[in-house]
């Protein structure tokens, strides 16, 4: 039993300031349907928020991605310490404790994501070069490459009811790591938890100021007041999405516009399973779980399930079985398994799209069961039901309308062709799933589904136990859908990070290039002093620091007794015959030496602040090395990365890429690299300062 | 003197049929004003040239990245033969031979551009895995990736006049090479040359049946016919980009609507340049070339010449000097340097627009010059004109009025942050440039300006000569821009390919997920047999096979002689101390001798299909190796990638990726790398076919 809370008035936070009104709309709770918040915008000037973000925006832009990283980690600790008073309000939203999760730790693990994948694949820079660098001109004095920086507006994030918690987070972690300010906007219906956790994100202060503001209640004017630089990320349905997205002021202005929307996913189940496999049960627990879960309020969640004609009465009756186990009521219960929608309201609409759903399909699960708690007319439950569509090729409701509840739709076919067909018929899906261990069968549904998906899961008895399940979006990978799921792109990696940046293509000559990217562009000028590059530290390294190696002559005597201690007798080195035969015509060395033998020449011998070479990127043996060839080597700094001490490291390091470049007594390029070295941040006791005297 | 043609009809290309009509719309020659077209789509069933697109969109999505390739570059060539006929059509439009060599030779450069990227950055199959594989459970049996497979629908191309064939290919290429036929929408004025290059390329045969539609004309209906997968790319004016993508079936369906709109570009000459540094030559001939080329009718020309207050004076004597020499007439005259603009209704609307902009600013060069030949009532000719706007930062007519012609507004400024500032007024641009020579100042102002800008251009003495110059978009650079630019992206590269593709989230267990996207996923099922994988040929290599090699344990004597061979002594391999000290505690063999005593367990010594390993990626070293400790290796083929016969090969040859994992004898991993070798298509004599009956 939830206990009747006082009546809460979730309030707006902008220009940095609280502001809330005692009058409003009042909402009610999904379980016993009593009132639990008045939310109300009234008085808040929403063309002023957006220019206090647009202001404040230039805080979060001085900031680096690791600096914002490091921030975003440390408020990720701060929430989950304050997790179970999210919880607490989970359950008047009419979701589980495991629902809850999904949106609570879900959400806060997408800031952890987010954190540890700037630290990872960002450097610790405040823009982030692009892709590689491009030679525009045959003598290489004029080349190009990608630059994304922030967009220096306001990401405003309009959240559907569904996941107040995690539907924030995962909107408000790559604006942020992008260095973009986010203006929330969350559906009123649990805006009163969304509202909770932006109150303890402001008292934490770990967020600068003006990076996180939040409008509950009635949005207003808002879109009126964007600008260019601004960007709107949209979740909810279709119709909404189609109506903001042709706001004047937001066509006028090119404000990019990306729309999640609802879409009716389908689930696979594969021609070849049969019902003793392992994958006819998980088919059948995956649909339950993702009609069930969130009492089926998910955008993700399978609304038509493919199954081949011959198993539609064994998956019926296993689904039935797997149903039952269902128990409704409460969610503060233990003993219950689904809540209650979100509201009656909602019910209603869900019970409405039902009977429309069944001019075309015939309810084949369906059943009041009793409830565990909860109050049958004023709470929003609604009992699983599963239809049948016996035509799915020619049918169109199952296809086009979303009961946004716990209800699916059986689709029966026969061949693999029509499968597809049938996924594609939903016009676009966030997600889609395929349950079959045949791998053929897997790459044929798969590829066939792609172009209208924007995730598809295979799963089988080998990814079972680790497997996420269908409806779950991750971090790492896109969420979004062409088509009716509204042809927008979330999270992804690095790549949501990008969504809320620039992209500029910068042309210039390669040593303004390498000084405004602040990586070595080969061909820019370098800089040589007398103190090997080796002996400096992370902090005095600079990007251009380049050193031009002694030379050597490469003789027989080397390249056989490097085939004799490697063991390597490739007949291009070793086999005068086979090698005259061969695409060298001679005997050469072996790439392996060259490039043991640059180490041996740009190596400094004693210890110094260059601790490992841990890595090697882009390595091109670009001309044979004969017997006789004379090898030199130039290393140059291409860039530092920053590193944080880790738990357990003693002394700060940083990550050192240096271009390498073996050329022969021709000036010819021989062999083209960069390796990756660790290198100490400050001067270590044996390496005394004194040296650096020397550099002067 | 160009000849009075015939009255020409260009006809629509559709559903496999030309459709001409007798009556239309009569276009003008813009020299002389004569007739010289009539144009009408009357009669064309837009609905179905769609659906005729889409179906046979199959075919093109049956052949590989490489196999479009080959077709697009056979296609340059075919069109490059034939490039006279468009020259002769391009002076009709009022442009020089000069403006027609950008349009013409630089739209068919794209197609060879595109066609060299797509060999070089593209597997030769028919989808594109993005991104690295996502371990997405601890124990690895779950892990996920991207792929991107092509939209199966129709992309619609609807172009400008001034770039009637650059505008049609660089549209073309991407989409073709993504695997997505086109529909192409010339604008009317300059249709005729647009129609000219189709019917040769239809006439060719080179490209598949339904790859390229044209609509000459009205397009009527045809947005009303879109679907989920089809797109719109679209190039012309704000006002009609905006009318556009509010089309109700446009936002119903989320059908992807890319804008390239004309923009208020700005060019800043540099605050450090003094008039006689060759900077200040430079951005005076910069600007004046802009202003003139193609009579100023280019979305990415300079509007805004944004120069240091007290240059201002010496840089109108200098623009009005270079605007001097650009002598003004019929194209088809060799001393004609400037053209007309495209109609006369065009001069009009310009003409009105310089009438707004003087509220603001003052004509500082004008002057009607003699005609080199040419009507100067029936053409459509307008002498080059620059104002002067002397309070840039408070004006709003230079940042928002675009005269589409010869003209531009000097701005002046005091501080770099003004320049930033003024530029920032044109609300976002496809181009900006700075000229300067000094490399701090260009940082500043590029990173100023990068959030609202597609492409900025830093032009100096270091790479003035090769310069492609301020308004040249080019096919590997980002041709695009926020805001009033039109928030859209093509070319950049593969990037444009990927525009006209579905991005997929996959998600199975590694072995599935390998068989989808034929590249080996770590922890996949692998095949070993007992043929040398490096005995096979490329054909008969399979992605997945493997060998485990045999042992080798790694002795003080191999790290001394590796050391003195190489000429590598770092302490952590030699020095006792030193090495007890350092990070790893003892001495450890070299990094280096591990990857080359790999290749001698992996290698197969005597000839074979596998030529050459020319190069190496993703090399970590994870555990440093002891004295004592035990290695082997194993190598699994990662993928392939087929190559074509490149003129002076004699034997056709591919690219086989090979993962190997080098391990100790506790199993843990060493090192990680991927191999990249030269392996022959078919076997050679030397590697007699008997051998292969071992493997059975």
């Amino acid at each position: 039993m939830t206990t009747q809370p006082q009546i809460l008035r979730p309030a707006s936070y902008v220009y940095g300031q609280w502001h809330a009104n005692a009058d409003g709309q009042t909402l009610y709770d999904a379980v016993y349907g009593r009132p639990v918040a008045v939310i109300s915008s009234e008085g808040v000037d929403l063309a002023q928020a957006l220019a206090y973000g647009r202001e404040h925006g230039a805080a979060l832009r001085k900031m680096t991605f690791h600096a914002r990283a490091r921030a975003l980690r440390a408020l990720a600790n701060y929430l989950m310490e304050r997790k179970e008073d999210y919880y607490q309000l989970n359950l008047l939203t009419g979701a589980t404790r495991r629902d809850g999760w999904v949106d609570i730790e879900g959400g806060i693990g997408t800031l952890y994501s987010y954190a540890s994948m700037a630290r990872r694949e960002l450097p610790d820079e405040r823009f982030l070069p692009d892709g590689k660098v491009e030679r525009l001109g045959r003598e290489g004095t004029f080349v190009g490459r990608h630059l994304l920086v922030p967009r220096e507006g306001v990401a405003v994030q309009i959240n559907a009811f569904n996941f107040p918690v995690w539907g924030m987070l995962e909107k408000l972690a790559p604006a942020f790591i992008a260095g973009m300010p986010s203006l929330v906007k969350p559906a009123p219906q649990t805006a009163y938890l969304t509202e909770r956790v932006v109150r303890d994100i402001i008292a934490s202060g770990l967020l600068p100021e003006g990076s996180l503001q939040l409008v509950t209640g009635d949005p207003r004017d808002l879109l009126d007041h964007l600008q260019e630089q601004d960007l709107v990320a949209f979740t909810g349905s279709a119709a909404t999405a189609a109506r903001l997205k042709v706001h004047p002021n937001i066509v006028a202005r090119s404000v990019p516009f990306n729309a999640e929307a609802d879409s009716l996913n389908a689930s696979v189940l594969g021609l070849s399973v049969k019902p003793e496999d392992p994958e006819f049960g998980l088919y059948v627990k995956e649909v339950a779980r993702e009609m069930t879960g969130k009492a089926g309020q998910k955008c993700t969640a399978i609304r038509r399930a493919v199954v081949p004609r011959h198993l539609v009465e064994a998956v019926t009756e296993a689904l039935k079985k797997e149903l039952s186990k269902v128990t409704l009521g409460d969610p503060a219960r233990d003993d219950v398994r689904m809540g209650a929608l979100v509201s009656v309201e909602q019910r209603e609409r869900v019970q409405e799209t039902l009977q429309h759903l069944q001019k075309e399909a015939e309810v084949v699960i369906s059943g009041v069961r009793d409830l565990l708690g909860g109050d049958r007319d004023k709470g929003a439950f609604l009992d699983p039901t599963v239809l049948l569509c016996p035509n799915p090729l020619t049918a169109r409701g199952p296809h086009e309308l979303e009961a946004f509840g716990p209800v699916a739709t059986l689709l029966p076919y026969d061949t693999l062709d029509d499968a597809v067909r049938l996924t594609k018929m939903g016009r676009g899906s966030l997600a889609g799933s395929v349950v079959t261990h045949d791998r053929a069968e897997a790459g044929e549904l798969v590829l066939g589904m792609a172009s209208s998906h924007g995730r598809i899961l295979v799963l089988n008895r080998d990814d079972a136990r680790e497997s996420t399940g269908h409806g779950s979006p991750l971090p790492q990978l896109l969420h979004g859908g062409p088509g009716r799921a509204g042809g927008g792109a979330e999270l992804g990696g690095i790549a949501g990070v990008k969504h809320h940046m620039n992209k500029v293509a910068v042309q210039a000559d390669p040593t303004t290039l390498s000084a405004i990217t602040r990586e070595y562009v080969v061909g820019a000028e370098v800089r040589e002093d007398t103190l090997h590059p080796f002996r400096k530290t992370f902090d005095e390294i600079q990007v251009g620091d380049s050193l031009l190696t002694h030379r050597r002559t490469v003789t027989e005597a080397d390249i056989v007794n490097f085939a004799a201690l490697t063991g390597d007798h490739f007949y291009a080195h070793v086999d005068e015959i086979g090698a005259k035969e061969g695409i060298f015509g001679k005997r050469v060395a072996h790439g392996y030496f060259l490039i043991s033998a640059a180490a041996g020449q740009f190596v400094w011998a004693a210890p110094g602040p260059v601790l490992a070479n841990y890595g090697l990127e882009n390595l091109r043996f670009v001309e044979p090395v004969g017997i006789g060839d004379t090898i030199r080597t130039r290393l140059t700094c291409k860039r530092k990365i920053r590193k944080d001490l880790r738990a357990g490291e003693e002394k700060p390091t940083g990550v050192v890429e240096w271009h390498a470049e073996i050329t022969n007594q021709r000036e010819e390029l021989v062999a083209t690299y960069d390796i990756l070295t660790l290198v100490l941040r400050e001067r270590d006791e044996f390496d005394p300062p004194a040296e650096k005297g020397a550099e002067a």
